[in-house]
């Protein structure tokens, strides 16, 4: 497929590389900035493009694809600033921006190619597990996008814009709030000099138990016990940092309403 | 080394083993149930003691070590309820109960043998990778709980009272609040009918980035990226589950206050 990228930030700096590797033709790495456009265009052997009002119809030979790369706030004014084949296929990459923002642009096809995956620079991505999120009106945009997805991950699926923005959501829980209570855990380890690593083996075992039952139905520590005279230490523990006081009061509340409320937990 | 094991419940069950295969000698187990004390004295060959009030003075010849492994509620009521040999090493195995909590009781010594790890029936734990904090008052008691300690874990350390509650909190962080996060993630999915394993790749390539990198400095999202929109999204998203909604709005605040405050993040 000959595949032109709309952005070159953190998720199409992997993307492109990944679909050279793949077989297909990038023709075209567009960024706001000339350096990135250059930079990741020099990588994949693509057409570099820059500025505010990117011509893709006449610059380079029509693509199979077009992947919006780009922050979900930018992705609206990308599709009415640049100039598009007639009839061109667009495919934004966002959990949480609907079919719909495809709508106003009569003259294109739209698609939703929704790489389920936390993207930052440095990190080396096995593709092949990252679930591939398709959408698209028509039976021939989704024959497209499932043929270029098919080529990346073995994970390929059609989920719509409603389910997309409950995975997205989920997502955030599972990879965004974890990060930050992660985050939390690794500043009051420092707080108390102790090892920065001290708490790897019981992350691996949490996540690794997670991933192996229901988490629900496998929740320890003082919230769940009911264990007042521990939550009562802690909170007061947590006394120089208030939104993380906060923060375990409405967790440890939270984990007690679970378990009182669903019966598999 | 001779070991009193007193507890029959998570801790317990999976320490008794494990040092009896490190090659100690458990002389006995104690429950307040009786079967609970006889089905784990039966897997290390110790003798069962149950009741309120166990006798360990008279009932075996004295042990080298007697490790408290119940509730943190029922520590104090356990001291004091139970026979102990003059001049016996005591070790509770909480990560929240002072030293101090053996100060009542004259006639016994006291230290800490905290396995940093969650323990939940039918996993099997890699022991050698549990890191052990220790604590006591006397050198020589330190010595023999640091050579139990060492049979069992390659990662052992002295942690006083102060630091290990601390670490406590942190672990409460990193593997019960993080599990609750999990539960919400997975339970999000089950509620749009996807595939409970679809967060599978993200959650893992989550915490393999959390522990390669400051956690804080590797912070992504929509909260992070002050991306008003998408937030505003999910916050309705939420609003079948006030709960996590009102998790939702309070992890976000707090990952803009620290991303605003700490300059690393």
């Amino acid at each position: 497929m000959r595949i032109a990228i709309i952005g070159a930030g953190r998720v199409a700096s992997q993307l492109a590389p990944a679909l050279a590797q793949a077989g297909h033709e990038v023709v075209a790495v567009w960024s706001r900035s000339e350096p990135s456009a250059q930079l990741l265009a020099s990588k994949t052997g693509a057409v570099p493009l820059h500025g505010s009002k990117p011509d893709f119809a006449t610059v380079t030979a029509a693509a199979d694809l077009y992947l919006l790369a780009v922050p979900d706030d930018a992705v609206a004014q990308v599709l009415q600033a640049a100039q598009w084949p007639a009839g061109a296929l667009l495919a934004h990459t966002s959990g949480a921006l609907p079919l719909g923002v495809f709508a106003a642009q009569q003259q294109v096809r739209g698609g939703v190619f929704y790489p389920l995956q936390t993207f930052s620079p440095g990190r080396v991505l096995d593709w092949s597990t990252v679930p591939l999120c398709l959408e698209a009106d028509e039976e021939a945009d989704l024959a497209v996008l499932e043929a270029v997805a098919r080529s990346l991950s073995q994970r390929v699926l059609r989920v719509p814009t409603p389910a997309r923005q409950q995975l997205h959501v989920a997502a955030v829980f599972a990879c965004n709030f974890t990060n930050h209570l992660l985050g939390i855990a690794d500043a009051l380890l420092a707080d108390a000099h102790l090892p920065a690593d001290l708490l790897t083996p019981l992350i691996r075992e949490t996540v690794d138990k997670a991933l192996a039952n229901p988490p629900f139905a496998v929740q320890t520590g003082p919230a769940v016990r009911h264990d007042a005279s521990t939550v009562a230490l802690h909170t007061r523990a947590l006394g120089a940092h208030p939104a993380w006081q906060q923060l375990y009061q409405l967790l440890t509340a939270s984990i007690q309403e679970t378990a009182a409320t669903r019966p598999q937990a």
